[in-house]
């Protein structure tokens, strides 16, 4: 709606007012231009970032369960956990997609801030590329380190004695999966948000 | 040396001339623009990255340790082999460090190629940055998870009766310590390359 203002109302020289007059106040300019769609998607791929990386730990560490299994005594049985802190991949996993998170909810909110305000900031956005980049080997490395811990959980590993544990805990076994598939979900946001961020430095750069 | 030549001879206007003669034919040119730093470091981190993705897939391959282990008659004692393909996650990281080694070969001449004659494939050299990114978050992941595997082969897990292995195949594990550690190498060296790609972008939009 804002574009079709531009187009009704008198504008000489709209696109290129900001080339010749640089010293300009902002107070000067009430309407600015129309925001660019990469920024709205950028916008919402952080804040799925956020979602993601919120979802994946929450699964994670309720991934608590409680079974009656034998113990070494033959007949007793006895209660025993499965919790994700019982394995540092997990841990890890965990912290790592925690601070993803702070990062995905920290980012989106600047840059829906600079969406609606495209002249506050104008360059703290495209620095966040750098931290993208940073962030998807950290959160790629968690999807990959809790996804083979929990492949040996589900199948066991017979050369070295390894038993699966997944026909025991079935439920702690889901939410380690459900974790792990949200995780990679995270992580290829993560990779559309450097490609958008690349996409949107390509088109600056003049032909 | 090429730009003293350039400053001595006299070239009117030599930095925009590519600008106002686009149709000039290349015979034209007989001395290209001396080559940026920029690229020059691209094909030597493509080069690394070959590299290290060569050293990590040829020390992972090697990795294969025989004992003598007590079976479960127990007096007796029986040769035990421990190799890479017991894992799932090393198969991973053999087979996607594999890939990325082939991918930073083939890059690395194109790279190469591109330096000596810029003019060849101008456009080229720029879209490698996708596949950086996308072969970040698999290299990242099989480091992530050979590693996670790794540690339940070094320190074991009591919770779950995952005994540790590395007491036994000690040679075994420090191949596999040590190919995880190239990998890490090369994931620093894609998250580098990502970031000089990005600054080449930087530096070319007008200020």
């Amino acid at each position: 709606m804002a574009s079709e203002n531009y187009k009704t109302a008198p504008q000489p020289e709209t696109t290129t007012s900001w080339e010749k007059e640089p010293a300009r106040p902002p107070v000067a300019q009430p309407r600015p231009p129309p925001a660019s769609h990469l920024a709205l998607v950028d916008v919402v791929l952080r804040f799925l970032l956020f979602a993601s990386a919120l979802v994946a730990v929450l699964v994670m560490v309720t991934s608590k369960q409680t079974e009656i299994v034998p113990i070494p005594f033959y007949p007793f049985k006895a209660p025993a956990s499965a919790k994700f802190t019982h394995s540092p991949a997990f841990i890890y996993f965990v912290a790592a997609l925690s601070v993803v998170g702070f990062y995905g909810i920290i980012t989106s909110l600047i840059s829906l801030f600079s969406l609606l305000r495209p002249r506050s900031c104008p360059k703290v956005v495209s620095h966040f590329v750098i931290f993208d980049v940073l962030f998807l080997g950290v959160v790629a490395a968690a999807t990959g380190t809790a996804g083979g811990v929990a492949y040996i959980g589900l199948k066991g590993n017979s050369h070295v004695g390894w038993r699966k544990i997944c026909n025991v805990y079935g439920d702690f076994c889901r939410h380690i999966g459900a974790s792990v598939a949200v995780s990679l979900f995270a992580s290829v946001v993560l990779v559309l948000l450097v490609l958008f961020s690349i996409r949107s430095l390509t088109k600056k750069i003049p032909k």
